[in-house]
C-alpha cells in the first residue's frame, strides 16, 4: 500500500493536499482567492517517529492518520508518491483539524 | 453549526474578524485610518487544543469563546467557513480583550 | 467609564500618549527634535492580564494605572478608545516612568 | 572499503545521493520537477560520533546505514569519495525513511 | 532636583553623554575620529528598577550613579530632560567605567 | 616549533588546509568542483582551551591533533603562521574525520 | 598609569591592537593580505568585570593581562586611550592566544 511506504522523521507528517476536490467542498472550507496567507486542506497520511522531549521521551501527536486539516502554504516539502503529490510538514505548521 | 467544523491545533485560537459592522461601533473602539499597525476587532470561534507547558502540561486560554479582542492585522492566516471570512491566530497575537 | 473597556492580554499595557499637551511640559522632560530614536510620553491607562514565569505564577507590573512613562516610538499598535488615540505595548517596551 | 573512509562528526550524516537510477524508480516515490522544495532520495552510508544531550549522554540516531531517505535539496555539504558524490547533512535535515 | 525626575524601568540606566567638554579631556579618553564603532563618554544619571534572575531575584548593577562610561553611540533613546540631552541604554550596552 | 605557537579559545581548533597536494589524493577525497558548498580538507594542528557545559565542566573534542577532517569553506578565520596559511574554527563547523 | 583607567563591564576585555610593529613580526604570526577574515594581533590590557553565569557566579576569564592575542578585525569598539588606538571585545571574540 503506497501510504505505508514513507514514514516521516521526528515531528514530522506526511499529508495529501485535497485541491479543488469534493472532500473540499463537503468539508465546508473554502480558501479565500484573496488574502495574503491561504491555508490549504489536506489528509493526514503518516505520522512522524516522534517529537521528543528534553528528557527523550516521545510527545504525542495532536492529530491521527485520516484527520483533515488545514496548513499552511509556505512551508513543507512536495514529494510525489505514487503519482500523487503529498506533502511532507512539521506537526508545528498544522493550524488545526477540521471536524 | 459552522462554529463547531474547525478546531484548531496547539495555542492557536479562530477569530471571525468584525469589519465595518454594528458590533464594532457599539463596542466603542474605532480603528484609527492612518497609524502604522491598526488592529482589528474580532470574535473568538474556538480556541485550540492547548498550549503546552514545559511538563506537558496544557496551560489554560486567557480568552474563551465569544470575547471580544484586538488582533494585529498582520500575521494570522485567513480561511473561509460557511462564506464568511475567518482568522487563525496563536494566543499571543490577541492584543486583549474588549470588556 | 472608557478606560475600563480595554483589557490587555499577557504583558501588555495600554497607554494614552500625552502629545503636545500641557501635562508634557509639566512634567519638564522634553522630547528632541533631531536625534535617531525619540521617546513619547504617555500615561498607563490599564495593565495586563499578568506576565507568566516559567512555572507559570503571575509577575507583578513595575508600573501601575496612572503612571507617566517614556516609551519608544517605534514598536506598540495604536488604536482608538472614545476617539482618543491610544497605544498598547509590552512592559518591556516602556523605557522608565516620570517621577 | 569507501564506505568507512569518512566519519561524521556529531549529529552528521554521510549520504550517497540516488539521482536517476533504478533504486529510485523501485522505490515509487518521484520527486516532481515544479514545486518549491523537491527533496533528494539518498542511501544512509555512515553516521555521525553521535548527538549528545545537555548532560553529554549520546542520542541515538533514527535512521540506520543502508536506509533509504527524502532530504531537502537545501542544506548539506556535498564530497566526492571514490568519484561518487556523497552529501554531508544533519539528521534532523532528513525528511524520513522510505519504507 | 532634574536627576530624580526619571526612574529607568529594568536593567536600563538614565545617562548625561559628555560631549566636547572638559570631563572628556580631563578623562583622558580621546574617542577617535575615523573608526567603524566610536563609543561615547557619559555619565550614570539613575539605575533602573533592577534586571531580574530567573527566580525573580533582583541582581545588582556593575555601575552606580555618578560613574563616567563608555557606550556604543548606537542603540539607546535621546531625551532631553530640563533641556539637557540624556540616554537610556541597558546595562550591557556599556562597554566600561573610566576610572 | 611552529605547531605549538597558537593555543585557541574555547572550542576554537587550529587546521591546515590541505590544498592540491599528495595527502588529499591519497585521502580518496577529491573536492568537487561544481556544487554549492565545497568542503575543504584540512589537518589538525591545536585543540582549543575547551568547550565548557552548563555546569562549567569541560567537555572532550571529538577529533584530536594529527586528524584529517573536512570542514566548511565558508568560515573560520584564516591566518598565516610561518608563512602557512592556517584556518581557525570551531569543533562545530568540523564535518567529519577521515579515516 | 594609562592601562588602570578603563575597567571593561563584563565579559568584555580591553586590548592594544599591535598593527605593524616589531612585535608582530617576533610573534611569528602574520596575518595574510588576502582571505575573507584577517584577525588582527593584539595584547590583552585590562579585563572586565567578569562574566557571570546562571547563579550569578563569576567565570574565570582564559585569557590573562599581557597576553597576545587574536581577534577578528570585526566586532569590538575602538577608543584612544592616551592618543593610543584600543579596541574592546568579548572574551568570545578572542579566537587563541599567541604562545
Amino acid at each position: 500500500m503506497a501510504k505505508a511506504k514513507f514514514k516521516p522523521l521526528g515531528d514530522r507528517i506526511l499529508l495529501k493536499p485535497l485541491e479543488d476536490t469534493k472532500e473540499q467542498v463537503r468539508g465546508g472550507i473554502i480558501i479565500p482567492d484573496s488574502a495574503k496567507e491561504k491555508p490549504q486542506e489536506a489528509e493526514v497520511i503518516a505520522l512522524g517517529t516522534g517529537k521528543k522531549d528534553e528528557n527523550g521521551k516521545s510527545v504525542p501527536f495532536e492529530v491521527k492518520v485520516g484527520d483533515k486539516v488545514l496548513i499552511s502554504k509556505y512551508g513543507g516539502s512536495e514529494v510525489k508518491i505514487d503519482d500523487v503529490k503529498h506533502t511532507i510538514v512539521r506537526e508545528d505548521d498544522i493550524l488545526g483539524v477540521i471536524a
